[in-house]
C-alpha cells in the first residue's frame, strides 16, 4: 500500500493545456499513492487522512523534465562561448570520458542526484556516458534520490573521440544489457534503464539494429536527439540516404514510438514529414529551450506541435542547458515562443504561463503515466513552495503569486517539500 | 578622504569589450576611493593599508543597470502573458497609479531599495513615476542602500491614462523642476536627478522643449526609450512627422546626447541614420534582453552597436525584464545574441562572456565616469561573490567559475561583500 494523506494549501494545477486551475484554500487528497481530488471541504471518507498543512503555500505537480545529461552537469554555465562541436570537443566529451573512472561517477553523480531532489523534479529523463558501471552507479544515486527516472547507458561507436567509441555494435550491445539485466537485479523501486542512441550521426546501422531488439526484447523506453542543429541533419542526411528523413533512421529499427515510449530532444528542425511521424508515432518531443540558445541551435516550433496535438514536454538539458532549474525552462519556453513569434512566424501565437506549466507537468509527465496533474487518478507528486521571502508591497493574487514564483525561480530558495510518487522526498 | 584599503581575491574584470582579465590570488588597492591596480605583490607604499582578506573568492567590479522602472518592480514576474499594449494598460499602469500615495510609494520603494542593496549592482539609472513626492521618497531610500544612481520623475503629458498625464508641459516641467530643487536641498551623495521623457507617444513637443530647456539649465543627464517595437516606431513617424527618425524628436530638444550624457534603452528597431546619430552624439544604449523577449519586441543589434564603437551597456528594465539581476542580463544579452545570429544576421557573431561582463560593468559604468573596471583611477566598486556552494566533482579554473557564476546567477545567494565608490554596502 502507498500512502495516504491530506495536502493543504493554494492548489494550482494544469489539466489542460493552456488550462490552469488554481484552488485556493484547498486540500488535495492522496490515497493509496493516487490523488482522489481537489476539495475546499474535505469529503467524509477521507476525514480520518493525515493532514499536511500548507496553507497560504503554493502547492503544484513535481516536474517531469524529459531530457538531461546527468555527466555534463560537473561543467554546466562553463564554456558557453564556444560552437556547438567546439563545446563538444571541449567541454562535453572531456568530461563524459571521466565517467570511465568509478570514483570519478561516484562523486560526480552524487552531487548531480543531491541538485535533482533540490529542484522541482520529480520524474527524469537522464543521459548518462557510455559506460556500464558509470550508469549504474547514477542509477544507484537516483534511487536514493526519491526521484522517479530513467537512466540511459549512452551508445556511440561511430564518428566520437575513442575513448567515447564502443568497439562494434555486438560489443555497444552487450554493454547495454549488462546495464539492463544487473540494474533489474538491484531491485530498484524508482529507477529504470532506457535504450539510449546518443544520435544518429554516433551510432551505426547495426547498432541502431541491435538496440532495436533490445528494446523489443526488454519493452523499454528510447530517449535521444533530434533535428536539433541545421548541419548534425545535414550530416543524417548524407550519413543515412535510405532514410526518408532523421527521424526515420531511427523508425526503420524500431526506436521511434509506436511500440515503446520514446522521447527526442530538440525537434527544432523536423521537416514536415518527420512531425506528421513524431504525432502518428506518438513521440514525445522534449523541448529544450535554453539549450537551443545556448548552442546557437534556434527555436522550436512548439505552437505547431501543440496544435497538430503532439506529446510534448520541456527538457533542462544540462549542459547544454545551463541550470537544472525546470521552472527557468518554463519561462525560456515562453521567451523564446515570443522571438519565434516575432522572427520566424508571425502565425505562432507565444506560449502561454500555463501551456508552458503544463508542458513541464502533466505534459511531460505523460512520458512516465498518470504523472504532473492532481486530477483523480494520478500518481501524487507534488512540490511546496513558500514565497513568503519575496515581499510585496500589496497582496497579489495566486495566480500573481504562481507565475512570479517561476520567472523569480522560486525553486532555488522556496521549495519546503516535495513528493514523489506519493513519498516525501524532500 | 575616501576609504583606503585592500581587498584580496581572485581579481577579475575587463578593461576591454571581449578582454577579460583574471588575476588569481592577487589584490586591488583602493586609495582615497580609487583603484590603484591589481598586484600579485603589495607594492611597499601600499604596505600599510587595511587588508580585506577575500581568498579563493571572485572579486568583480559592481554591475550598472542602465535601466530600471523602480515603481515596477512590484508586480514583477507576473502579466507577462500580455503583449505590450495590455500588459502596459492591466499591469503597469495601474500599478504606477499607486504612487500617488506617498504610504505605498515609502512601502514599495523600500523593498525595491532593499533589493538592489543585494543585488549585485552598485549603479543605476532609474525611472520612477510622475509624481513628485513618490519620486523624492524613492530618492531618499535609494540614498539609503548605499548605490550610487540617477533617479527620473516621469514625464508625461499626452496619451497616457488620466492618472498619469501631467495636466501641461508647463505642470509637468514645474514637477521636474520641484524635484531637482527638492533633491539638491536633501544633501544626497549617492543620488541624482534625471531628466526622464517617458518616451516620445507620451511626451508633447512642448514638454520635450521644457525638458530641453531644464536639462541644459540644471546640466542634468537624460534617459528614456528608443525604438523598442515597430509599431512604437510607427507611431512615433505619426506623431513627430518632422522629426527624421525616432531618436531625432529628442535630439531635436537637445535630449539626444551631445551636451549631457543620455542613455536610451531598447535601441533594437534604429534606423541606420539614427544608429549613426547613436554614435555621433555619444548616447549610451541600455541594452535589455530580458525585456525584450518578454514584451516580444525582438533583439537589439548588439554586434553592430560594438563594431560600431557605441557606448552601450545592459539593463534589467524591470518589469519588462522580470528580475533585477544583472547576472542574468548578461547571459540573456549572450544567448539572444545567438538566436539572432541563427535568425536574424548571420554576420553578427554572438556575444562571448568577456563582452557582456563589459557592457555590464565597464560598458554602462562609464555613464556614471570611470567605474566597473579595476584599471587605475576607477572609483572603486566590487562584488565579492562566495561559490563555494555550489559543489563541483572536479577544480574548475577561476574562469569557469566565472562564466558558472553568472549562468547559475549566484548573485542571488553568493554574494558576501558590495562596495560602491569605495563604501562597503553589504
Amino acid at each position: 500500500m502507498k500512502r495516504s494523506f491530506i495536502l493543504r494549501g493554494h492548489i494550482c494545477h494544469t489539466p489542460e493545456a493552456g488550462k490552469l486551475e488554481i484552488r485556493e484554500n484547498a486540500a488535495v487528497v492522496c490515497e493509496d499513492g493516487k490523488c482522489r481530488g481537489i476539495f475546499e471541504d474535505i469529503p467524509e471518507k477521507y476525514a480520518g487522512l493525515e493532514v499536511t498543512d500548507c496553507s497560504g503555500m503554493l502547492v503544484i505537480p513535481g516536474m517531469a523534465d524529459l531530457h538531461i545529461h546527468a555527466p555534463q552537469f560537473a561543467y554546466r554555465g562553463t564554456g558557453m562561448d564556444y560552437e556547438l562541436l567546439d563545446w563538444l570537443e571541449h567541454a562535453a566529451f572531456p568530461e563524459e570520458i571521466r565517467y570511465e573512472d568509478p570514483d570519478y561517477a561516484g562523486k560526480a553523480y552524487g552531487i548531480f542526484a543531491r541538485r535533482m531532489q533540490q529542484s522541482a523534479t520529480t520524474r527524469a529523463v537522464v543521459f548518462g556516458t557510455i559506460h556500464p558501471e558509470a550508469t549504474l552507479i547514477l542509477m544507484d544515486r537516483m534511487e536514493e534520490s526519491g526521484l522517479i527516472s530513467y537512466i540511459g547507458k549512452v551508445s556511440m561507436d561511430r564518428r566520437s573521440p575513442p575513448k567515447l567509441t564502443e568497439a562494434d555494435a555486438r560489443q555497444a550491445a552487450e554493454n547495454v544489457i549488462r546495464v539492463i539485466e544487473e540494474s533489474a537485479k538491484r531491485g530498484y523501486r524508482r529507477t529504470r534503464p532506457i535504450i539510449t542512441p546518443r544520435f544518429v550521426p554516433s551510432c551505426s546501422d547495426e547498432l541502431m539494429a541491435e538496440l532495436g531488439r533490445i528494446r523489443e526484447e526488454y519493452g523499454l523506453p528510447v530517449q535521444s536527439h533530434l533535428s536539433e542543429n541545421p548541419d548534425e541533419v545535414e550530416l543524417v542526411r548524407q550519413l543515412e540516404p535510405e532514410a526518408a528523413f532523421y527521424g526515420d533512421a531511427y523508425d526503420r529499427h524500431g526506436l521511434f514510438g509506436r511500440g515503446g515510449n520514446t522521447v527526442m530532444a530538440h525537434c527544432v528542425y523536423s521537416v514536415p514529414e518527420e512531425k506528421e511521424r513524431i504525432r502518428e508515432n506518438g513521440v514525445w518531443i522534449a523541448h529544450c529551450p535554453s539549450s537551443n540558445m545556448n548552442i546557437a541551435s534556434g527555436i522550436a516550433p512548439v505552437r505547431r506541435y501543440l496544435e497538430m496535438g503532439c506529446r510534448i514536454g520541456l527538457g533542462t538539458d544540462v549542459a547544454g542547458g545551463t541550470s537544472e532549474s525546470m521552472f527557468r525552462a518554463v519561462t525560456d519556453a515562453i521567451q523564446v515562443s515570443k522571438l519565434y513569434w516575432r522572427y520566424v512566424d508571425r502565425e505562432a501565437k507565444p506560449l502561454t504561463f500555463p501551456e508552458g506549466l503544463w508542458m513541464a507537468t502533466k505534459g511531460g509527465g505523460s512520458f512516465f503515466g498518470k504523472a504532473g496533474s492532481f486530477e483523480e487518478g494520478y500518481e501524487f507528486d507534488a512540490v511546496v513552495l513558500d514565497d513568503s521571502g519575496e515581499q510585496s508591497a500589496r497582496p497579489l493574487s495566486v495566480r500573481e503569486r504562481l507565475e512570479r514564483a517561476f520567472y523569480q525561480e522560486l525553486d532555488r530558495t522556496g521549495i519546503v517539500m516535495k513528493f514523489a510518487d506519493s513519498e516525501r522526498i524532500l
